[in-house]
């Protein structure tokens, strides 16, 4: 009965018979991502990285609701127009999430992708909308170099040196604004997408976050292509979310063994938002926050202004925790990928 | 373009125009769950809380891992004919999940609503199918005892004292096969939702996490009355997860407050799994595994069996974690409707 109604192609993606438009977003970063190459495209730069709070969970959670509320604001909508908020952060138990956007009072339905998380609330997001579950929802993730290092390595105070392959957990929250009607400040379009599967190639170690995520970057980037008949070329760019330096060269490499050349289209948004040679953030950007704040600030303004037609936005997530580090699991990675066109 | 298409009725719930089918669940849990009044419904009791596993955690993922195997077993499926996992539990990034249902290969979708996964977990899962997203999905979410004291209060060896209000989280994980179409082990459909809202009263206390709950629990059932224009007496039963008995007092007490009397047919999941009498449980039952395996073990039981023709499912989250707690922030609570009817 169903079968006509049925938007899936291949075995994991989504072409969505309805898309769905970005109405708005917006992007709040630390200091030291203002800083970066990056750094006037950001909505708003914080002074240092407490934003006025008492604790980098509760900063954290205050970046979430300033992305919601400047999101919001730039869609010319009010929270009470938002039906569902689908939130996420790299903390336990999605902590930064529920004190940050408690008091907008919107339905939640939290979800959590570790750095991937991005592209699992615009996922879900978009299969609300185009599936007559909500006119409009908001999607908002975040993360927080000194919350997320806390959580997943050592207290900062420890000082410890970081090897080449280690990321920067980026600073920031993004927050996508969409719904089922193109309004007057849409940025582009969802058109599909493709649900990534959890890949484990052993990889045990959490200061090379990129080689522990690559394949299953290139698990989703290449299920994408088959699923949709498609080729690279098809695609002015091909983006993940925190592979930095040490992952790309993999996933160039993996993609070529599965036949397909990404190496002339492919960026990465850990190592579009720092300048690692003076930054001195090694392998590049990480964190839920990092492929969100670079979506709003730079990857969406390409789209709006029609200097790229059509993106596969692929964040890339280290499924890991403090937990599972230390009683010697390895870090499985995963990857969702969606399809992001110029209206 | 999409108003014909919408199924929001009033401000936070859904009414399926395409109801979706639990063709399949499955429940697991521990030695004590065993041994409680449920004990002879659930499809496997452990001999210990161990599962043949080295760690807690890793144990957890072996509950996952089973639950799921069941569920598709009893509803004739493959894991290849999932075409998404939604999944998640109580540990810190979700790691019960990510380790459990990795060999799977089913491209996943994680979600955290604390103890309310399971309504969560099953809300986006018939979106998913509801909306032409899937043809088949799977829900599963995990706790387990040992792995949630852990991860949110002290070490199982301090041999702490707990108060008369705490609960007892339940070792177990609970699986659902959902489809589109109705199929012959088929035990329910789920015509409707209501999303929570996060909702605080400011409470502090993590080891009374049902009077943190109730009140999200009171507004989401009061929000579904008045969304779908509907009575307790449409229902059987109105069955939160977690509250236990302190909460379930609350909960009787807020809704009076709002205008309806659901004393005469609420069910609380955590005072159904255990004895607290015998059992020393307090409160009662609590975590992501005691809304789920009470749900596949005994609610669906009684709705295959027409004992009850419609319930509403309300699974309870408290919002908390180990670093929030120690920070002094309050715990706030979250609760996920589901419409549950007998086919």
């Amino acid at each position: 009965m169903s079968e006509n109604n049925l938007c899936t192609v291949g075995s994991q993606s989504l072409k969505l018979k309805k898309e769905v438009y970005i109405n708005g977003s917006a992007s709040i970063v630390g200091k030291k991502e203002g800083e970066g190459p990056l750094g006037l495209l950001f909505d708003m730069v914080g002074e240092d990285d407490m934003f006025g709070c008492e604790t980098w969970e509760e900063a954290e959670s205050s970046l979430q609701k300033d992305a919601v509320y400047m999101a919001l604001g730039k869609a010319g909508k009010k929270p009470e127009d938002m039906r569902y908020i689908f939130a996420g952060d790299l903390l336990g138990q999605s902590i930064a999430t529920s004190f940050g956007i408690m008091n907008y009072n919107i339905p939640l339905l939290g979800v959590y992708g570790a750095c991937s998380t991005c592209g699992e609330s615009l996922t879900l997001g978009a299969m609300a909308v185009s599936g007559g579950f909500a006119e409009n929802v908001i999607c908002v993730t975040s993360s927080h170099f000194a919350s997320a290092e806390k959580e997943f390595r050592f207290p900062l105070g420890y000082g410890n040196q970081r090897p080449l392959s280690a990321s920067w957990t980026v600073t920031g929250s993004g927050a996508f604004v969409l719904g089922a009607q193109k309004e007057k400040e849409c940025k582009a379009k969802i058109t599909g997408m493709t649900v990534g599967k959890i890949v484990d190639f052993g990889l045990k170690d959490s200061l090379n976050m990129g080689a522990c995520m690559a394949p299953a970057a290139a698990s989703t980037i290449a299920s994408h292509f088959v699923d949709y008949n498609s080729q690279p070329e098809e695609y002015d760019k091909i983006i993940t979310g925190d592979l930095g330096s040490v992952g790309q060269k993999l996933l160039i490499d993996l993609m070529r063994d599965k036949g397909y050349d990404i190496s002339d289209r492919h960026l990465d948004c850990g190592m579009e938002i720092f300048d690692a040679g003076t930054q001195d953030t090694h392998a590049g950007g990480s964190g839920c926050g990092c492929s969100a704040v670079t979506l709003s600030a730079y990857i969406l303004k390409q789209l709006s202004e029609h200097n790229w037609k059509k993106v596969l936005f692929v964040p890339t997530g280290a499924l890991l925790s403090k937990t599972s580090f230390n009683e010697g699991q390895t870090v499985p990675g995963i990857a969702h990928g969606v399809v992001l066109e110029s209206v």
